[in-house]
């Protein structure tokens, strides 16, 4: 459900109770019943959905055929403001850390559950609950045991992956190494092959501007981002570029790309917000679960009018049951001496999922 | 007439060819004659302009009514491919030298021009005939002796000014200061109220993803951009921010913000190109001579095949021309105690440019 007093609730609200979704797969949602009635009945749609107590029994869940909603309660503890709060941080925490542990278990649990979308949450609510994560990708990467992960963003004309998200930007000195470019290239076209791209298409940005024009403006391309390609290139991937960053994303929405791998946050979130209008999806790929988020925020400053648009959820949920459905693809990329090296180089927990997608 | 061996010549003799462009002004073509007369034929357009030598006589040129080309010859100097040359370098930039003296002569003196439209020249030609120019920004702004000045994109939806341009991305930390943010907010918005914009809406972009939140990633926007925001709504300008990159485009593209200063060249240029199609212009804000470009390069991968689109070039002519007919406006913002004290801090033959737009 994401930050209670963000959107979260109005756009999952939204979201479950069209019939087009609800059709689709079997809801779990974690949260807080009353602000999700609320919600949709302020949309002026009926909350159709089967209540469990956080505390009830397992068992409710798996009869329920509607969606089900698991109450975590405690609305009296949030502020009355839409802001960032210590009780709003505490609650979405938990909401997400159960939908992966409930991911993780095996096929035949009860519990177990096929992907998680994810709704907004505040950062500044986990940092005042006392938690560190800068996102819910770094999470999920942990929980998962994935060392190779990357963000990567679906949008009706562009699909975009980074190298880099949340670091300041003249940080990105210290972390842009081959793997850091290597793993989004890797991992975004193991996602397009299970979406049924047999063999995509991907165009990398340089860092600097004109992609440093030869080495007129930084030499990261030669250094990190053309190496990073080659070894891409040497693994059986249709890795182009480095590309610079204002043009490429002009021929990947005309069709000529089916990924783009950007750098760094900006590079690769102005185009996809541009282009994608309220139709963007977050996908974490490289993890061992299917994970989606809608690509807004909590949008505190409208959570209390009820005028927030749901499509960004619905396209993200809609999203994690089509990859829920994939089985993850078998990878038959013929494996140069290089690849071979680098799939040894991984911890092997991480091993099967950053070869297999 | 930029690069001869790129699709400078070729835009040009299509722009000048389009009678809805020719009307608009008496236009003098820095270039070479043979190749231009090429570029209309295989165009199918007739050359109906005025030949002039180099070396001919001055008041030749303010006795034709047609086009104008002055011809400096050489097109044997130049390699048969289409890439970058020694030759191309030397050409390109005489032309452009000596369009910046014909535009800084008086009024009254035949050989003046009131605005200049620099075609697509190849950095690595330049370099080749030993000229170290990062850019024609830079030359305009040394010879016109503008200590002030910085890049602006007019699109058909985006309005977007830059605080730094052509310089490594890692290196923004040694360039970004308080004065280059401030700079392209100022520049911009007089250019603003040049184009009869009363009060032009300035929107800020962060340089950190998600303009840092709140320090989180980053401290530029507290340092730096803050600041210089503060410092252009003491002197009168509507300046806000600094939003996220990542969403500020959306906003200034639904008509909220007249103008967008972004941080650096890929955070303005991705979502010009990737609205602007092929209308983007480029305008040099802060210069005493009026100087704009079309937004693309010399393209020597397409200029054998005259395939070129003239409508960057088009709309970078009716822009020269439009700004060249305004008077640059009296300024006549309130002015507090920094921006006083900014004014008087900068050098005096840049310091009309600066404030007067």
């Amino acid at each position: 459900m994401g930050d209670p007093k963000g959107i979260g609730p109005e756009v999952v609200a939204k979201a479950i109770c069209d019939p087009a979704i609800a059709r689709q797969a079997r809801f779990v949602v974690y949260g807080q019943n009353q602000l999700l009635v609320d919600a949709a009945e302020r949309a002026g749609l009926r909350p159709l959905w089967f209540r469990v107590a956080k505390e009830g029994l397992v068992n409710q869940r798996g009869l329920a055929a509607e969606p089900v909603v698991i109450d975590y309660g405690h609305e009296d503890a949030l502020p009355r403001e839409h802001a960032p709060s210590r009780a709003g941080g505490l609650l979405s925490k938990a909401f997400v850390e159960d939908a992966i542990t409930d991911a993780l278990r095996p096929v035949g649990d009860l519990r177990r559950v096929d992907a998680v979308v994810t709704g907004p949450i505040a950062k500044e609510s986990w940092s005042m609950a006392g938690f560190r994560w800068p996102g819910h990708t770094e999470l999920f990467a942990a929980r998962c045991k994935c060392l190779h992960h990357a963000m990567l963003f679906e949008s009706p004309r562009l699909r975009v992956a980074l190298a880099t998200a949340h670091v300041p930007l003249m940080d990105i000195r210290n972390v842009l190494t081959i793997g850091k470019v290597f793993d989004p290239i890797d991992l975004g076209a193991a996602h397009c092959r299970r979406l049924g791209i047999e063999r995509p298409r991907v165009a990398v940005c340089g860092l600097n501007p004109h992609a440093g024009e030869n080495g007129l403006f930084g030499d990261e391309e030669r250094r990190i981002i053309a190496p990073a390609i080659e070894m891409a290139r040497n693994a059986g991937i249709d890795a182009h570029g480095p590309f610079p960053g204002d043009t490429v994303f002009i021929d990947a929405a005309a069709g000529k790309w089916d990924l783009v791998v950007a750098m760094y946050h900006d590079q690769g979130l102005i185009p996809v917000k541009l282009l994608g209008f309220d139709r963007a999806v977050n996908v974490t790929v490289g993890l061992n679960i299917v994970r989606t988020s809608p690509d807004h925020g909590t949008a505190f400053g409208i959570a209390s009018r009820h005028v927030a648009s749901p499509n960004s959820m619905k396209a993200a949920i809609e999203l994690a049951v089509k990859l829920a459905r994939q089985p993850e693809p078998r990878d038959e990329r013929p494996r140069g001496p290089r690849g071979d090296a680098l799939a040894a180089d991984r911890a092997p927990d991480a091993g099967d999922t950053a070869s297999d997608g």
